[in-house]
């Protein structure tokens, strides 16, 4: 996809990761946030037609777009990420692979998304947001270390909240969260008027507690929700499930 | 338990079916409703501790309120059934098994159940309910044949709303319903203060989508999901898995 060597597009402290489709490779932080199979598992939930606009909300380095990009004929993606560190970051992976015609990655904050891009100009909603509550006020604000994965800069009915704006009636959102959050996260979808309508749960092992949820909504949808199979991590130890050996291309 | 004969307890269509627990045994009618997995499977997976007072509601032909007498050391439970016929043969059953001190059958209308026990009355209620919504007008009212599946009596907030009126602070409800009416039930639960707290969803095979889900709801709870691990009911065809096995005391 391009003609400069990989060390050329890398900062200090960076890295390229294969993602394992369409020869695409993403540049992440050696030492911090590296995207998990969380986004992996929720790019092959979602469902993304030809001619489809996209956002990825807590983009974060970019991994959703770059791997829906590979895996749907959707017609562009964009992703939105508060931390402007991020936000070059997941631009220079987007240009490595050659993508900037088809992914574009816009730096702002969620909580004014529907401002920025306009109410109803997505068909589809994508995002892997952090899964902790904040802890009573012992992060500060400003630790950004902590922003993926702890309810600093975000919390859930705010998420919701745009993600449903954003969307056009009968537009479809698909978020990643974790099995507690899951009651909080049907209701929260409900009251905005972003009806849960497929869920699977992602269990590590078949006779262990799940640790992930997929889980779809429709904007204006009615109630009526669709379980999937379960989906196992792992046939057993170290040993991969056929089903994610395949959503990861190998 | 009893000095009769078997036949002297049964009328016309009925038969007794073994419970597999305590020497118990239930009359049901050869034709027409007969308690499934699903009451089963509701009985193994509510917590009913010492002292508590058990109320289930639509209890039919009483199955629920027997297996729990056999296998939870609560001090009494209540079945609530709006069907007169079912009332008097679940009374029977009851006397039967020599339960009439630990076991009472009352008629009634749900929709009217905290007018008629009173509010916070009870530490648990149970409830396997039709799982069906009514269609369009082509059930009649009267129907009694399709009052087990379908809501032509109570719907699904009705039977929501009494069961957590019926609940003290920090009581706990038990439910058992399809997956599809899984975001109804869980939104339902929260608008009426009954936060779901555990899910456990039933695999008919474990590469299969579940056709049972059970929840925990607790009187004025707050958010927090506990998901059990998948319950898968066959190993293979024709052969159940071991926690089904248990669950029905093989």
């Amino acid at each position: 996809m391009n003609d400069h060597s990989e060390a050329e597009w890398l900062r200090e402290g960076e890295r390229f990761d294969d993602l394992q489709r369409n020869n695409l490779k993403i540049i992440q932080k050696t030492e911090g946030f590296r995207f998990g199979m969380d986004a992996v598992l929720l790019s092959g939930f979602a469902n993304v037609k030809p001619k489809e606009r996209v956002m990825d909300l807590c983009s974060g380095n970019g991994i959703i777009p770059l791997l829906l990009s590979a895996k749907t004929p959707g017609e562009h993606f964009f992703g939105l990420e508060l931390l402007a560190e991020n936000v070059e970051m997941a631009r220079r992976s987007v240009a490595y692979n050659g993508l900037t015609e088809r992914i574009t990655i816009e730096e702002g904050d969620v909580r004014l998304a529907a401002k920025q891009f306009g109410p109803a100009s997505f068909d589809v909603i994508t995002c892997n947001p952090p899964y902790m509550k904040s802890g009573h006020g012992l992060q500060a604000e400003g630790d950004l270390r902590l922003a993926a994965r702890h309810e600093i800069f975000l919390t859930l009915p705010q998420l919701i909240e745009q993600a449903a704006k954003l969307l056009r009636a009968k537009g479809r959102a698909y978020f990643v969260h974790r099995p507690f959050r899951l009651t909080e996260l049907i209701v929260c979808m409900h009251e905005f008027g972003l009806e849960a309508k497929r869920m699977r749960l992602v269990y590590p092992y078949a006779n262990k507690e799940p640790n992930m949820v997929l889980v779809e909504g429709i904007r204006g949808g009615k109630p009526y929700l669709h379980v999937d199979p379960p989906l196992v991590v792992y046939e057993k130890v170290d040993k991969y499930s056929k089903e994610i050996l395949d959503t990861y291309g190998y």
